[in-house]
């Protein structure tokens, strides 16, 4: 099933975003859905993800993520028990960011961002086929008698796509200093306000940490966006325990956060060679200028709530000497 | 003496550029210089410059460089021997670029770049002091019975300023890959075309490599900008031989180059362990979208040009093997 | 009266639009309206509207349409009965669209709209004049003793104003292919997103149909805008029966749709000759990126939905033969 | 306490204003505030403010202005019956206008805007210090045992600040006519279509008159904007009787409205020799694009609703001689 | 004749202005001129022009400027020893400024802007008539045996027009300090750098000056565009003595400068009353950001270069008192 | 050989155009050329051209055009008597004109763009490769023993592309009255101004005309773009005789033209059925909002200059009658 967890603004008003989580084991037959509403970007987090879309098939499996804009249609196969996470904005499409200093390359490549082979069926279905819209966060349901994948011809560039997590192009602080973690947006989906986002979408993957003279870690901080971050797999360094493959955490503007107390204390302390960092972890965010509110089903159906992760702070001492030069 | 090697456009345009060489040992005396035309970043080389501005003084260092704009009066004092390069922009101010997905720190700080003092003196010159306007190229000149230096108040944020290179906080690939060089990008002055810079000044500061799988100097590039390098202390990469501090290099638009042959062969077979890069080294870009034209100066009067230099590259051969998978 | 029948977001949040639907036969005596929401344009479909502004008056009839603009006072005579159409937006005027490579002329000529002779009258009204304001979509009155319609000067160009969809300059394809229904815009209330309108008013004019080698109405199509359209007179070749003069339709975004299986068989077997499109009739849309909600007054209360809608494409066939080259 | 007046939109959605009302006479202790959800525009009518924040205190009298941005802790220290106005921004900062033919200089300087100067306290308190956050407008607590005013450095210029509206250069009519009342901004939040305010924040300083052949208070208008006035001191020149320090009245967008009757007859016939207009007054606006509705508590819980406003204008009495050339 | 007196850029580049200078006692007879490189702002300092145009008759006199833009036949009329200024602009048209926080209405308005009434004739010229084409810099004549003026019908907005500017609505400071002269904009040709002008047309009309403690006349300045500054009539109050009508100062970008030292030790004494500044004086100024070289025509054969213009400085004292609070 | 016929600005100032007419009839061997300064647009008009550059090869015939950008080494290789017409743009690219109303589709359709298969040779020259480089106007030249086209692999959309002029879907007037030629745009090349083209490449391909009450021809105008004209094949519909394929014409801005003397006697008798304009015919303009100037090789040493072209006009006669209603 579909489960909404936080969200912002509504469809209708084509500014806002929700996020979704998905766990389900049986695949959609004879079955597809269209959203009216918005964009779906999809991070599986665990099981694959065979998409069939009006442009051909993706296959797609924990640590790459896809988007499939509003109006495509699509059912979904799966094989065995799946889940993941859905990012959903109404009323704007994700793009590369401009990347600023960063030039013509890196980050997410447009190279690296794969769209289906072009396929189709000409399959009369005589039980009925049934066609979804979700329409203004409601569904509705139409009958016809044979596969809407009958799509043999089509141009332009409005297509689904996939992304390998792994192709990206990590780019850091190499003398010293912490970058900002917009440095790792993937995609975003810009507001009509000028460098504020409806949406980013943002990883944390493998790569080497050189920073001298500096605190590694995300550092603490207080700001103006809402930050829900989710994992794929392995370790999250700023929160190593309780924090779980397939679980998320909000973080709402203008409440000050960071590291737990565990991992304030390593990182202190470490001495600052190269290291490999998150080697075999791929964590992620979405992040928004948008406040979000969390659904009934976040905080009391899905019987998930963890109501002591506050505490992960409390071990954190004042270090203030005023003494010190 | 301050000798122009090579420019384009003119500041009657209010759209151009101009690469100045200095070299002097004798101080300004009861004199001063104002810009008319345009706005100078200047980088020291060898000597410091103690520079008497409206605004106070400030004693630039070779690894640091200092912007006085249009306008602005001020009178130089030097040490001994003392050079160093110019980069003269019309039509434009020098701002730090817009960051993209660095985010909101990053590169070169606001909170870095450092402004005088204010400083005065009610001073008379009975012998005559003498203000020289350069205007459109020409050099006027006024005489006055006292100093220029006598603004007792001031407001607003129009000031000459420094920076120390040492400063800039280093972002670069720590997963695989080899950036863009605007990454480097310390200022920029923009032109009316967006994303196309009239003049980028660009640092190479000493740094962490740590790309896997690439090969990690410059590589060959074929590209729409001109790129003028200097050299300030150490030993670029790139060009370890040949090329000086206090020398420079000029890379038309359109015409290939890259990494000498020797670096090109060492670079191919290292071990590609986490490595400093550039210790002790500050080599340094001025980039521009306009195509620039070398002086008489350039090419003959400062009897500097190096012939051979396109012999760096000859010995470098072909490694093409079709049957290669 | 004036019913709405459908809309999308609100006047308090300056984004949003509203159709209303108006049927009546008696004329406002010493009573006007001034809307303080938004933009009223009207389309009247049958009956001529006298309409007294404090700009002038203007007679509309059928086949011409007008705006008045948030905050001026109207008062409105009719002659026998009288229906049509509103189209409101909230938070932006109506204008001309930048025509492109159109050039300077075309489409709806800016000399063509007319605006009313100035008019003004000094008249006591003993009996009370009553003021109805609009305002956060609810009404509310104020009595006065004289005409408010006792302008007798001003300057500016926030007037009313009419136009005739006779005067529209036409433009499409001379060669082959179908053009977009955007090419009929006549007027845009503009969103603050680039390119994507609040809503546009489009018409069907009669023109030349001359394409060759081309299927000439309307084709199939799937989008990101809400359709509604309205006829005022004549018959729409897309949907030649059941779409009536007075008549509604809504295509809602995402939901594909295109003319009826009658009008896909002629337009299929049709001689591709010159042949005037739409003689004799004007209908038009009322388009957004927005997406609608229709109003209980609209499902139910008016009695006037079409179930069987959906019916007119029932009889399309598969004509995909995968042999054919 | 403080109490909300009037408002529209709300913080989730970015994009919205809310004018509270604040009368107390005790001073937050061991307790304060941080609003998550958006920007503080506070002006204190009566009794001076004390405010400790993050970034050092700021102590702020009638007359003056302050500004405590989304997101900065903040306490407030009294002296006896206190109370003011404060005009709540969500999505967007307040900055100064953009000049247009003003030029460099005038209204609200930047020079003249202070913030304070840095302070911490490095404090525990056992009994515990309550920080609570305004959050999608509810209010939440977390406790701690020590002061948040620990911050010992910090750079940047996201500040909170105050002004002194006796600065405001006032910039007016030099010949004759009357200027909008945009010429009198101090601080502007914009909305993000160009030259729409989301909020200004304007005032009505003392200054000359000098306007010949002019109708020099606020002439009659019917416009586009919401106008919530307030007054500092003094007798507002618009309507001299009724309007009372500590007062506010609200003029809808596009109900007329103007001076009262004894304003006009006296501005009618006064000899128009320079002279000094507001003397001893300051009279404000916050004027919004949005259109604002009125709180229960500003209706009927406050007790305060003066229904009889509208006779101000009833004496007004027609002056139109047709005859007259 | 025409003579041009000073200059930047060029009409082939579409970008530049120049300034010349008319004196001429003899009409154009079957005769006409259209500027292909730019538009003519014209500034009649003594006699009046009857300037014929396709689009009908302007009569134009001292104190009215008209503007004539690229493209349009005109022949001008004389009666007497008439003479003026000419901006030329290239590759830019004059328009309004855009009003910032003045608003909707002030400086010069929109109304006060008058086109010629239409006028034709259908007359033959069997001598000749001759129409003479500037086009780069350089005259081309054609013949033909017809008035040009043979224009039955047009529509459009690209018209000549001319203004008074007596109807200038002047804004300034109304309580203390001096405004930037861009407040006496009435015409900007603006560059595509926003916020910078390829030229405005600023006049200085009488008004009244009631700033108190500020130093009225403009103060000493060295700024960032080119100045030349002409006289209608009147005094001009910077320099009462020596700027005579017809004449022209040029103050190039950078050089510092401000009134004479008579008009210094006036405004400095000066009691501030209320006061009439400029009465039956027009002084005006274009002004641009390009820097302008003067040509030989202005320089020598003009023979009216006042070789000692910079003496009117000489006399100003310092006045700096370190020991003063 | 290359010559160059007319243009404005140069490379060096990144803003400007050359048009350039090549005749030959032997291919380039073991030699290649880059543009350093600008883009190429390359109409062939009789004999094809077999073009290998890095991307692959591409064989344009007349009737196609293609562009080659700023630095691709290409070489040509020709059959027999060959010859054209060549579009160079400085500090600008290509790309489609925003459509404007015209919607998603129409014109030149992004689709109809072809671009090269990959190709590439490892071939050894030993009797050496010459690559030159055209920068800031003049050929320089570099030896290499081997093809420089041995680009192997290439990621992007910075490629060459061919575009046959019969795709392009042709919209214009199907009511009444005449649209602008920048209707028919199939390539734009902007200036940093909005709206004004550096560069437009038009076609008058064949099409319905079928405009009612409408002189049909493009009608007699005055405008502020310079118009370079061609023909590829097939007779000019507003000039049949004299103009001929391969031929051109420069109409310079602001210098009234149109239609022959015969074509506007058949014009405007004609009556106005629909029918076929420019059968078998293509004409092309290229349209520029700078100022061309003729090289001398255009006006003298090419002897092909039609000086008696003006006369085509002489015929026309005036058709005014005063009384005419």
């Amino acid at each position: 099933g579909l489960h909404t967890l936080c969200g912002a603004g509504e469809p209708r008003a084509r500014n806002g975003l929700a996020v979704h989580i998905f766990i389900c084991n049986t695949s959609m037959v004879n079955r597809c859905l269209y959203n009216s509403d918005g964009d779906f970007l999809i991070v599986p987090q665990q099981g694959k993800l065979l998409i069939t879309t009006e442009f051909g098939k993706m296959l797609v499996e924990p640590n790459e993520i896809c988007v499939i804009q509003q109006g495509m249609r699509f059912s979904v196969e799966v094989f065995g028990e799946t889940r993941g996470y859905i990012l959903e904005v109404y009323g704007a499409h994700f793009e590369l960011p401009d990347l600023g200093p960063i030039g013509a390359n890196g980050l997410a490549n447009p190279r690296d961002f794969l769209v289906p082979v072009a396929w189709y069926e000409d399959r009369q279905v005589p039980g009925g086929y049934t066609v979804i819209s979700k329409y203004q966060g409601k569904l509705f349901a139409a009958q016809q008698d044979y596969s809407p994948f009958n799509v043999v011809a089509w141009h332009g560039n409005y297509t689904p796509y996939k992304y390998h997590l792994e192709k990206f192009m990590v780019i850091n602080a190499v003398a010293f200093d912490h970058a900002d973690p917009s440095i790792f947006t993937v995609l975003t989906a810009k507001s009509t306000r000028p460098g504020v986002a409806l949406a980013d979408f943002v990883i944390f993957p493998p790569r080497w940490g050189v920073a001298n003279n500096t605190f590694r870690p995300p550092y603490y901080h207080r700001n103006c966006m809402s930050e829900f971050m989710g994992l794929i797999k392995g370790y999250y360094e700023a929160k190593e325990e309780g924090f779980q493959p397939g679980g998320g955490s909000l973080h709402s503007m203008m409440t000050p956060h960071g590291p737990d107390a565990d991992c304030f204390e390593k990182a202190s302390k470490a001495k600052l060679d190269p290291e490999r960092v998150a080697e075999g972890t791929m964590a992620f965010m979405f992040e928004s200028s948008l406040s979000l509110a969390v659904t009934k089903w976040g905080l009391q159906t899905s019987n998930c709530l963890d109501k002591s992760y506050y505490k992960c702070w409390e071990p954190l001492k004042s270090h203030f000497n005023p003494k010190c030069k």
